[in-house]
């Protein structure tokens, strides 16, 4: 048996929940096809539907359901939906990086990361006005340099990574933990042609992630969902989405948060050497 | 929150249904092997299922629970089951353009592409005779270039994309729009081998569908399912279907039309610049 | 709406049920490695417990239960285990080619596909005796040339192709059809890495078995059931299965028979030329 | 119908179970990218989940429920977390072999392998002592010149193939046979990218356990699960696993041993000839 510490939440909470959104739209289309632009339009309107409908959907539900959430941005999309971007700013939620052209971090050089960074805030900014930022990365790879040039341009966090299911440190940068099976795009996600399984149904998802949910009680740590304005965004998910989160808004023995404020505890209450990863590179 | 507009059906219906069927047969594979044809008999046969005993399970359940379909027809099929097409023209169901090999139009040169869309119409002509067709995309592929050319040929509408979960206007073409969770073949679909996942329990596809459906209501959109006949002509999958069918058909919230009605309805209520897209290429 | 023909049964049944075991046990790794025989063992040793243990289950139950079923066997595994195939025609089972080294049609020449029926039907009759054959094709894929050559052997039935749900003539030969949905290997086969998805949990594949079944019933077709005993044999799903055919097996409105009694029925009684296909070659 | 002896268990026992954990934590990923080691962070993390939080909460599950398992760990992961295996070893479990850097044995040479061996024996006894070893090959593959490379290291056991569903001999090795089907990578693994299908809903890979529990039971063989502490860590997995053995481990029929022990058992007295395999190299 072990004598491993729990992570400890405010007020005695038993867990922390909190709801993002990677609002990302065509850009990882865009990012996949930038040596070779296309006008083939499949992709490119599937996901469109997110920033024209879907968005306006899940926005109207947190308002409902008074959740305050996180939403990932890459700069392309604020240049795109700026009128997006600002209902997002105006209801209040926490907004932050997702790269310019939702770049894969592992594959840009030193100066690509700086880029990435410096252009994905600086089209936020735009919108929304100069603020502090965490940072999502693009499809949830992440790198030693990458850790280190967020740190240099003063970015609160990163969002990325499943080494623990709470907070912890990485290089000295708060990590606020992510994981797959409380993402919907691999339950959703289908382009066409023979790759890959059929869109689940989502009612299983839903139950997937409720039981994930009451492991995370159990257990202590960090329920993060994440969902994609052009998948949720469908009718049938976002009622399914909606009814899993009634579920859960009210537990007493949750603490509902935005990314940011979760990272702001960790800053303030974990600087005891805990939940420390060094990369080692 | 958002001030979006919702779009607005006839007669205060809340939202639309239509039942479309790309009647493709053997057209994918002959395509996919059309540089070098083979007598490989495997997906051939499993594929004429359709055309031989598939389509008539179809049409004796449309005509059974009085729905009016779609159906999209490559050229070569009605060439290969010239009765198949007379019995669903017989029937009064809107016949459509899905290219005349089953081509994949990014595939496609310009010529290849006018080629496409004469072959295609001349071929249906020669069973049903003239008239005006829509265009579902072999594949839900599309071009700016194949708008353009299905415009210079008085092609009603197009019916392939997902920009949005109602009809809206492309390049100033009205969309029919499909979606990947509302195709039976990415459900059904198997060809052998190692690849992909096996064909999908026939109650849970149709729970999906149900759930999309409630979906579709509370957002107002087009609920537009298709299937095709090799797969779900198959005796547990048409099963499935009539029970979804006879339980969403009498819903009086619904309007239950034709893609080409429901064209018809966009081009004449929806002139004043709502829901458009330009492709800007 | 149709007027399309049903496929008429004897003594006025609705339909016909056959179960087929496609027992080839390691063949089809012997087949895929044959041009660099290799002494790894995982694929090896899953597929050998089919001939060593769930072989034996599956005959115990089929006893139990009552059920001739039809055995496709590839000469080398008659060679192998001759006890076990001396066993499944001591319970007076149909026994039926399946190539000699699981060989895929579609990759043989002439001579191939002459040595493959030849060395196949002397390795059966070693253990067997003589008698007249079917043929399950290895991968369920099937040429015109191989249609050819069976008729030039006196094979007596082909059952590899799915282009209708009763059976039909093929180029002269009658075509028992197979049907991917009713294949167990589809479902539960897994070898390890990354690719494909897991075992499927038997109750939803026994659940979708038994929606097929009744879609057979109402379209009056053939409910050919097909399993292999390394995967079927295993524990969980030899008890899903046999409940399965507890549940089908007495059905009044059913004919059960094994796949050679049903070719002799259609030799016998669809002489008219109905459900004729011819390849074109 | 067959007069196939069953496998005996000890005191009249129906079927044996034991409960074996793939403790590999990064190895697999640092196996993999061996030629080019890369600072790229995704998987690494989410698998350090396993050795940092999920091990812990398994051991603690374990204690509870007075399950004695038995943890294949290799040399590499013993090095990086010795509390962990210290942890394991003090709570009684078995420990194995599993490789020194999760070595897939069909890539190595002569030397390759016995450098396996060798090095994580070593690794391991730095942290537990000397002792007795069993071996779990890495990735569940192997091959004849492993196996005798294990019998000249006095090896007692290996626990990788699945050619019975109860122990037998492999070229004179006691094999504890392990079933993909039981293993929960399988079911939940999931890197990113597009490949593959989404992790599966707890409450369904559980349900497919507990059908072959049953199965086991009916035919008397080795219920043997794995598990990964980077996996079924997880919160709702350990729930749905917890919920399994609560139900499985009281059950009278059964007889619950480590692998250890029945290898050991199968040792002395399963030697009269019965269950042998000669792999024939």
């Amino acid at each position: 048996m072990s004598d491993r510490r729990e992570y400890q939440w405010p007020d005695g909470k038993r867990c922390a929940a909190a709801f993002s959104i990677d609002f990302d739209g065509e850009s990882p289309f865009l990012w996949r096809t930038r040596a070779n632009p296309t006008p083939v339009l499949g992709e490119l309107e599937q996901r469109a539907f997110g920033p024209r409908q879907g968005i306006y959907r899940i926005l109207e539900m947190l308002h409902r359901l008074d959740i305050q959430a996180s939403f990932f941005i890459p700069g392309i999309i604020a240049e795109r939906y700026p009128q997006a971007v600002e209902a997002i700013a105006k209801d209040g939620h926490e907004i932050g990086l997702h790269g310019y052209l939702h770049e894969h971090v592992q594959e840009l050089d030193a100066d690509g990361i700086e880029q990435m960074i410096l252009k994905g805030k600086e089209a936020l900014e735009r919108v929304v006005g100069e603020r502090e930022f965490g940072f999502r990365s693009p499809a949830w790879e992440m790198t030693p340099e990458t850790i280190r040039a967020l740190q240099r341009h003063g970015i609160r966090y990163d969002s990325s990574l499943m080494g623990y299911d709470h907070p912890y440190w990485i290089d000295g940068l708060p990590e606020i933990p992510v994981q797959w099976l409380l993402d919907d795009a691999i339950y959703y996600r289908f382009f066409g042609g023979y790759a890959g399984p059929p869109p689940a149904n989502p009612s299983v998802v839903i139950d997937t992630w409720l039981q994930e949910f009451e492991g995370t009680k159990r257990y202590g740590g960090l329920f993060l969902l994440t969902v994609h304005s052009w998948l949720s965004g469908r009718g049938s998910r976002i009622i399914a989405l909606e009814q899993l989160l009634m579920r859960l808004k009210d537990d007493p023995e949750v603490w509902w948060a935005t990314c940011a404020e979760i990272a702001e505890y960790h800053r303030q209450h974990m600087k005891n050497g805990a939940f420390q990863v060094t990369t080692g590179e």
